[in-house]
């Protein structure tokens, strides 16, 4: 361990946080007492958070009367002890699609809206809330990360009402929603000349360096698990048990991933009736690693230059895309990338049927599961979610030149009434 | 009746509805059939719902045992049938916000966070959601709204779910959020000249002409009692109690008039312990009619012509305003008004404290709470909720001048650690 580190761990008495669980590698199986350190020691293999078999699990009603927030599903959370930051974060709406299901050509469809994710308006209040944590947990007082925008809005965000400094690094040209939606709440904030791959690699030396908890990178073990709380809302709303199929969008790979692990724990603890979901991952065209994997049936992401509107996705070397690949292969789902055309067309297609406006990575989502579709990997009797993980007006830029100009009138009744006429 | 509209009744029959509460006016007390009319026919008074004194009223047990939305309270709103649209709007967090009580050096302050209302990012969902299944329970199949932006939004956003056309109106020149956050959904989106009142005006006349159901003009009998679950949930939130005191953003005046009634309905039904609150209403500086007639003391709102950058209650000439007015005194609370630089101070404050980044409205909110507190007004002892009613991902524009400028780097260690040496 590196003196800050040390220096950070040495705080934890000082602080009151939760314990956390320990950890141990997801390749090597080598154990890991809780740290900040998301790569093992060993075989650089990810490090994932290991839970007692022997705890006690929750029943149905037992977690049904419990608070309306990711932690209702604490057990397979790593936080052992009651959470002391982000209480209130998760419990999102699943609607039904039924306008979006006959444009899929799909039995059902339903959408999971993190585009209301309290408190910052995507799915990654789901894994900041777990690694704020841990990073209190641990005794951390700065905390940050790496981010295509979403990640640096819930970092910025959460870590202000934790009373956390907090360092957030995003490439330098993000759309002015995300920017805004970050600097509001006071970080520091750095931009980076690049892509968020570069971004990335000065945050790991950034980690090393100044001892801090960066929430995608030193605390990635913890954070990751926040994800499969989405499962289990999915599986909770509809009634314990499991859809057909499932597509979310895949930027460095962690959200599918641990979506599936999420449905296949709570099937595992008996508490979701029905089959393991066939998973379905959606990337741009642009940057598309991870689909690529999928196709190819190979081993080894190949590192791509991301070329999309799409950025809050466009990670060109994704942490855990041969993980995502493997959950998509072994659950009998599959991948589509899609074009920024496509995906914009997704967007309205989503707001239109819907009423949900998400951002690209939500076009993107909607423009692959359409593709999908017609290639017949989603089956006509298919029940579909949709995981809708960000808020349009996060990237109002992708749209605008698409949608059309609104007349403007000077406000008498005939002006109304011609528009009204020209549109009979 | 003019023809349209009997044409639209005559087309309750076709389409199966919801049965909708008769209407009586607020000043005479005229009786009316359900109808898309707003205003009584003798005194030209607003018409209110009736509700059966003699209904059958829930217990707390069985409303919590309801789904989370607006629709568990359904014996408080005028829609008599299952909801048929919008079924699952409604039950945003309530939040424990101490720092922000601090800043305010009151004893408790709570945010309702309605900037993660679903599906479109505030409070007005709550209104269209009521609003459109009387639309539905009349017959209607075109609705629409004359909106300063946030009910543009959400009138888009419902009625391309439930499929109805929508005819919206607003200023010409809102922000880029509010125009793309409606245009989105596929409307027929109208921007006229001059101000908001400008607009109302032109969109009484449509309501006339078209016989459509325009949700804040000839549905607003029904639409305002949408506004009254804010405060339902608020009290269910808190306990079955009230807290000492409310703060809400005014424009028409509806919000605070209907919350103050949220409060007292649930108080006489014997679900809320506790007094009455004090209900605070929060104007920009640049358009502040019901805080002036709340100043003067006087019967008769003096219309305004706006000049704020909180274009979402900037109305000039507001429908409720006296009855808002009437509500700030009967409940022993006051009103005042912010500038601009203090309302972008107040969304910053707010997200700082408590990671909420709120809307225009929202900063108009916290800066007046913030006054009120410097005052005496609101009271060292107090417990109190801000309602904030919009997100501010739509009003990126107004605090984008005031954020510090975020450094750029070129990806080098070194970098960050003179920023962060230089940050000590
Ligand atoms: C909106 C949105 N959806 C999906 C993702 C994908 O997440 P992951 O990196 O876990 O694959 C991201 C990541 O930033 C995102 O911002
Ligand atoms: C964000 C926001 N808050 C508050 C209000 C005030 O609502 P009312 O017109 O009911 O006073 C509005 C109205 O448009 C709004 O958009
Ligand atoms: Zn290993
Ligand atoms: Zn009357």
């Amino acid at each position: 361990m590196s003196s800050p580190v040390a220096a950070a761990c040495t705080a934890v008495a000082k602080r009151s946080g939760p314990r956390l669980a320990s950890l141990s590698c997801r390749l090597c199986g080598a154990p890991s007492d809780p740290s900040p350190v998301a790569v093992c020691e060993h075989c650089l293999g990810p490090l994932e958070p290991v839970y007692d078999p022997a705890r006690r699990l929750p029943t149905r009603a037992e977690i049904e009367a419990r608070p309306r927030s990711i932690w209702r599903y604490r057990e397979w959370l790593p936080i052992l002890d009651a959470p002391v930051v982000s209480e209130d974060t998760g419990f999102t709406p699943l609607l039904d699609a039924p306008a979006l299901a006959r444009a899929l050509g799909v039995r059902r469809a339903l959408v999971k809206n993190d585009a209301v994710s309290h408190p910052s308006c995507s799915f990654k209040d789901r894994v900041v809330a777990v690694a704020l944590n841990a990073a209190v947990g641990l005794g951390l007082d700065t905390v940050g990360c790496a981010s295509t925008g979403n990640l640096a809005n819930s970092v910025a965000a959460q870590a202000a009402r934790a009373g956390l400094a907090a360092w957030i690094f995003v490439p330098e040209d993000l759309e002015v929603g995300k920017i805004v939606g970050t600097a509001i709440y006071g970080p520091r904030l750095v931009r980076v000349k690049g892509t968020y791959d570069d971004v990335n690699r000065l945050c790991a030396q950034v980690a090393d360096r100044f001892g801090w908890g960066l929430v995608n990178l030193n605390l990635r073990g913890y954070y990751g698990e926040g994800s499969k709380t989405m499962a289990h809302e999915i599986g909770e709303q509809l009634g314990w048990r499991t859809p057909d199929a499932v597509i979310a969008p895949m930027a460095g790979g962690s959200l599918l991933t641990k979506l599936d692990k999420g449905f296949r724990e709570l099937r595992t603890a008996g508490l979701l009736d029905g089959a393991a979901p066939r998973m379905y991952g959606a990337q741009a065209a642009g940057c598309a690693p991870i689909v690529n994997l999928v196709a190819s049936g190979g081993e080894k992401i190949e590192p791509v230059q991301p070329r999309t509107i799409a950025r809050s996705i466009a990670i060109g070397n994704p942490a855990d895309g041969r993980f995502a690949a493997k959950a998509i292969r072994t659950s009998g789902g599959g991948a589509a990338a899609v074009t920024d055309e496509e995906l914009v067309a997704g967007i309205r297609l989503l707001a239109e049927t819907t009423g949900v406006f998400g951002e690209t990575a939500a076009g993107v989502t909607v423009a692959a599961a359409l593709k999908l579709a017609r290639e017949g990997q989603l089956r006509p009797t298919d029940e579909l979610v949709l995981c809708i993980t960000g808020n349009g007006l996060k990237t109002v830029e992708a749209v605008l030149p698409a949608l059309p100009e609104a007349p403007v009138v000077a406000g008498k009744l005939r002006e109304v009434a011609a528009l009204v006429e020209a549109s009979r």
